[in-house]
């Protein structure tokens, strides 16, 4: 703290006025305080500070709480978190990100609707343990390697790309391992996907749509572009006709009569939405809703074309037959498939190539690790299907994994290889509540049937799409982020949509 | 257009169901408008494009309203577009901004008490001529040169770094200019300020150093990091006492007091700040005020330091004497200077190099020219003293101009060269309504008084506290930007503030 000291002693002894008596005064309250309080920690904590380095966290002791860890920040790791029993358990999160995305009104953020900060909740917020227990951390990093032999973990540190630091590495042990790290948009191997198109699946995805989409509209108003240029630029192509997909062209498609029209006359007629699928839009959801969003997709002005992209340039998607779609924006989202550190795992595996688990979400060959969510399936054996990489599958795995992992921490087995011999209870069973999507401007589809095969309730329109509000509002995670999400609505109603390119 | 009927071809030869028979069916309304339209503008528009290129926007012609050219959209430039009689002018807009920033509130972005929506202000809604008038434009470009002898202006297109298009350059024709882009922030030739510190003047920075703050507050909890470097991470050091500097360090220390305890509470020992001054912190403001301010931010935890910065080096600060201050997060913030644009303008200039205007706004050696805002200053043949680089002088002059303008233009005088011997009636006289600045939690300095040595009124405290929010919400530009504002008060009141990082 050598460095704090001659601050202050050349803040003492040049300083005029009251400030300057102030900091010559050794008696002052605040001061001495805070020079106490910062040698007495710099002599405990700089002699052990060598030994943290590239070290970590320590197995835990007798007398500490066992340790729960986390890799994961999204719907099935933070329900679990949430779920979790802090009076039994130490949690620790690693994550790339700090938040949980409030995944299902993603679309809506890209065009103004609702602002970035209503569909993010802190996981300091969803476990407040994190950031008050000393055994219970946040750290924002990527996991590298498990060895579940020695209980352990190794991560290393996440940080901008301009940064005087280099990232670290580190390990952490753990009592119980849940994996939750999620899968990674799949572009089944196509040239030039990563480079030119935008995914949508986290905040800074949609921060980049927003920013793109308002400059190709100013840009587009600026005089030199030729006629094809400008069409370019405003030509909206997303691939995939999933709910993602089809939400993000239907929240376009309403931008752009309600906020386009009015807000850059210039070039409203040069807008346009394509919606490129393979097969057809909204695959999982029945008949008669699929024909529904088709017509209401296509009335908003939307086109729906069926092709298969063999690859994608700067300025231009080539499909299969040869076809050339030009574009200015270009959004990808045709689903999810095992990510990299998944598949570097040498952990048994479920068809399709997730980390396979038992029907207590147990991956069976290794002690206290647990898989849930996206980068988790049923094992072959279990004679279960791998679910689909829903929101709902992953929370409802996150809040079944939550209570098993309290009931063994209440009955002793928190702690390393101590529950082995453990009676689990009943195993996870999956029961699916319904699929919704909307479909623009106060229409949306919810499909209340148990499977593809099922008969059921299934409703369009303006209904469905209350419904669709109402689910969300209640599900979204906070009071905070309910009362965001609620003022957000009412204010892009009143005012419109926000077109600040910040 | 022949992607798009490609696209279409595609799609109507391939795509089943009801989407097929929609899309194949020629007397669909929707695919008939949406095909004839494009084609119809296609041959329109492609002959005259090759025109386009490198030209821009042409004189104006008889029967067209006279073209108002705004450089800048700050207080100055956006008041006037506010102001302005779009019955009788076209107004154009250009700026690297689609936006208008209220800098009062910037500070309090940075650590999530408002929203960055909340304090932007889109020129479409200040002016919504601009987006909906045939011949009123926002181009999204930077102004180059002027050739005020043609009545012309240089521009080249604003992109992001990563884009397919590179920057054009277009020119635009006007009637009646308006410089009002501003001014630069000055780093005195200090080695290593630009790339490593932030300064706090757009949204941009603001978004910069909440995402380095909060990056450094999860890195420091990581396991692998010394104290020092804890403590260099954790250490917020704000160079200059201005207001701005003054309300950001207030911000910073209750964010610490208020959330970074309660949501950071592993490393809530190791953040501090400290303000670096040359002279006095706030000497705009009333001695008493001055000795409030100090006492208030060293009570919340601010380090007040006398010190003149010499060198900015990655990770450490060196003053004048030597001393070496580490950092972790800087920001720079010692006031404004012309910026590079305004230094290349060979026009006559004020005392401290800005451009030299008469007691009526206008550039005296070229027809048609004003300058309004931090770009200008009165020159000295005028006796006036040059105005500070205020919001409230930016703006009243804005609103002079623009009514200045509506009375030259009523009297037929709008167009080039048309109103040389015009009567102009009084000349702009600026009358300070008094300072204000907040100092941290429901403190803050109101200061009336018309001069520095003027005696008057001056308030702090919680009652100026009040006034300052009061006034901030008044002075907002939008209803829909006061009641976000309000909101975000309200729910950082209730909930504390946002602590995503996205």
């Amino acid at each position: 703290m050598a460095w704090f000291r001659r601050i202050i002693h050349v803040s003492s002894s040049s300083f005029g006025s009251s400030i300057n008596q102030r900091n010559l005064n050794p008696s002052s309250p605040f001061l001495f305080t805070c020079l106490s309080s910062f040698s007495t920690q710099s002599i405990v904590q700089t002699s052990s500070s060598n030994d943290y380095r590239h070290s970590g966290l320590r197995p835990t002791k007798p007398g500490e709480k066992p340790r729960v860890l986390v890799l994961g920040s999204g719907w099935a790791g933070c329900r679990l978190m949430k779920d979790i029993d802090t009076s039994i358990y130490d949690v620790v999160c690693v994550s790339p990100r700090n938040h949980m995305v409030f995944t299902p009104l993603l679309a809506s953020t890209c065009v103004g609707t609702l602002e970035f900060r209503s569909v993010a909740e802190p996981i300091g917020r969803i476990q407040p343990a994190i950031s008050r227990e000393p055994g219970s951390f946040f750290f924002l990093a990527n996991c590298k390697g498990l060895d579940t032999d020695n209980h352990e973990v190794h991560c290393e540190t996440v940080m901008d790309e301009e940064n005087s630091l280099k990232p670290w590495d580190f390990k952490i042990s753990y009592d119980k391992l849940v994996i939750a790290s999620g899968a990674e948009a799949s572009t089944f191997g196509i040239n030039g996907v990563k480079e030119n198109a935008i995914f949508l699946r986290e905040v800074h995805h949609a921060q980049e749509i927003r920013r793109k989409l308002l400059l190709n509209l100013m840009l587009s108003d600026v005089p030199g572009l030729s006629v094809e240029e400008k069409s370019r630029l405003l030509h909206c192509v997303v691939i995939g006709g999933g709910p993602t997909g089809v939400e993000f062209s239907g929240e376009l498609s309403d931008f752009i009569i309600r906020d386009v029209h009015e807000r850059y006359s210039h070039v409203k007629d040069y807008i346009h939405v394509t919606l490129i699928e393979a097969n057809e839009i909204l695959s999982s959801f029945d008949d008669r809703l699929r024909k529904y969003a088709s017509k209401q997709l296509t009335k908003s002005g939307v086109r729906l074309v069926r092709g298969i992209v063999k690859d994608v340039q700067p300025e231009k998607v080539i499909l299969n037959d040869g076809t050339e779609v030009p574009y200015g924006l270009l959004v990808w989202s045709t689903g999810v498939g095992p990510s990299t550190f998944i598949k570097t795992l040498q952990l048994a595996k479920s068809p399709g190539g997730r980390i396979g688990v038992d029907e207590w979400l147990r991956v069976p060959s290794v002690q206290d690790v647990f898989a849930i969510g996206d980068c988790c399936g049923f094992l072959e054996s279990t004679g279960k299907p791998v679910l689909p990489a829903l929101a709902q599958v992953a929370e409802r795995q996150g809040k079944y994994l939550g209570s098993l992992l309290n009931r063994i921490g209440k009955a002793g087995g928190g702690y390393a290889n101590t529950a082995m011999d453990m009676e689990l209870g009943a195993p996870f069973v999956y029961k699916h509540l319904g699929s919704m999507a909307t479909v623009g401007r106060y229409k949306a589809l919810v499909d209340l049937r148990q499977s593809k095969e099922a008969k059921g309730l299934s409703l369009t329109g303006f209904v469905s799409w209350f419904i669709w509000r109402s689910a969300y509002l209640t599900r979204v995670v906070s009071w905070r982020n309910r009362f965001y999400v609620a003022v957000n609505w009412a204010t892009t109603f009143v005012f419109g949509r926000d077109i600040n390119r910040i």
